[in-house]
């Protein structure tokens, strides 16, 4: 867990990176450290799933996760006692919120921003404004059109081979025997992982028509996926929408592993401007 | 064409109904009508596709469209000399931002408006403002996955396959060799087109996390759809999103027909609210 405390101008004054272990072993430091900081508000950026339903009794609260202790667990409640405003999104919401403000997609009031790695989340920027509505997105377990070549039933408990279940890193290394990082070289792996992360950035142009993509996470470390990736999108809309240069559409991360972090303190500074304790534009 | 003008009640004064023929033919009878009418402000919901490309040369014009003399012929172009604010938007986006304030979707800030007839076209209202991002969205062009039991080819020029190419009422003429309402009775018909579009409702419930999603168009006049859809949303989702009683998740429109000119109007009172000229809230 990454965290942080900013002035006005976004200068950092301290940071603090622990693993994220049980709940009542990790939380007590890091709330430890808030408390030191004296901060005036705080945003977080959650990995979830979580409750982010308006007027839910337990709005802020960690749903089912794999994560030990963390289940149900209220991360608005542990900060409650600070008695200031909070906000709080998906990790991957707060990242596009970041990088339209100052990374990848700066300018833009319209991005997504999508991490492949033991998962896969997206959070989107629309309008200027965080995408959530119900709850908030889980873009991550779309259904897709399986490759013709793919014999791999899928790694994702609910739902088989969605998405994340055929292309996140476990799926990598479940269908192939071996992690990404050791198959660099195995043309078909990334020709596939291609194929499905393209078919993702096309369902999420063709619901939200972005004005940027943004493709970051473990997977992407790889980076000769890029240009497979925009390839296959070409092939796959096939001239139906006009998106331009796929170099400026699909981008790597301009702010890297800051984006989280970066997000956290915009949503803590809007959280004041709401509360109207604060006039300035974000 | 369906065109009204209303007062600032949202009463209408005088409407006009005429088929969309040629532009040279229909376009000058709609002009006339506005123009004698003494409009304040005018707001288009078109098919599409449609440039809305902020800062585009060709805003406000049709793209290749099936409909002879629309392709490249500029909406806002032929009111312009009536120099008054125009907003212009898809006509299920107009639709969406209908239900969402006086239909089916009242008085919630997002829903997904789907129209399922001749195509599938989609619009949505995210945050209380209606989606657009690069352009606006298609969502009837999604990839879907096939019925383990569809044999039919799809028959999108573009896609093939598509949700547009699978599920449209074309689609079903196609594979069953009928129309649809002569086919009320075969319940594989109906079994297939319900996975079908309970699979798009589950893509855009992860992607964009709507409060209510409404269906509507020629083919869900065929109301034992709806059942079956909720029925094959539960299956896919599986549990993995909580989204509540599926009847009032994925409901009929609330505005029937008239969700198109009220989407309209709404969007013209906008306009005059975007110039300043109004400070009415809608």
């Amino acid at each position: 867990m990454v965290c942080g405390v900013a002035n006005e101008k976004g200068e950092w004054l301290a940071k603090l990176t622990i693993p994220t272990k049980h709940p009542q072993e990790t939380m007590p430091e890091i709330i430890a450290f808030f408390e030191e900081q004296q901060i005036d508000s705080l945003g977080i950026g959650s990995f979830g799933p979580l409750d982010l339903v308006k007027g839910s009794s337990t709005y802020g609260s960690l749903a089912s996760t794999p994560k030990k202790g963390w289940p149900g667990y209220s991360l608005l409640g542990a900060f409650a006692h600070l008695n200031i405003p909070i906000s709080i999104t998906t990790d991957v919401n707060g990242a596009a919120l970041a990088e339209a403000a100052v990374g990848a997609a700066k300018g833009l009031d319209s991005c997504v921003y999508i991490t492949v790695g033991t998962g896969i989340g997206a959070g989107a920027v629309v309008n200027g404004t965080i995408l959530e509505g119900l709850s908030h997105p889980e873009m991550g377990h779309i259904p897709v059109v399986r490759h013709k070549d793919d014999r791999y039933e899928g790694n994702c408990p609910y739902h088989g081979d969605c998405l994340e279940g055929l292309a996140a890193g476990p799926a990598i290394q479940g269908r192939w025997g071996k992690a990404g990082v050791e198959l660099a070289e195995v043309s078909e792996v990334w020709e596939m992982e291609a194929y499905y992360l393209a078919q993702a950035i096309a369902t999420y142009t063709y619901v939200l028509s972005p004005k940027r993509v943004i493709l970051g996470g473990g997977v992407m470390k790889q980076r000769h996926l890029y240009p497979l990736i925009r390839q296959a999108l070409a092939t796959q809309i096939n001239g139906y929408v006009k998106i331009g240069d796929l170099e400026e559409y699909v981008v790597p991360p301009g702010l890297g592993d800051d984006a989280g972090l970066t997000g956290a303190v915009l949503l803590a500074k809007q959280a004041l401007v709401q509360k109207g304790l604060k006039s300035t534009n974000l």
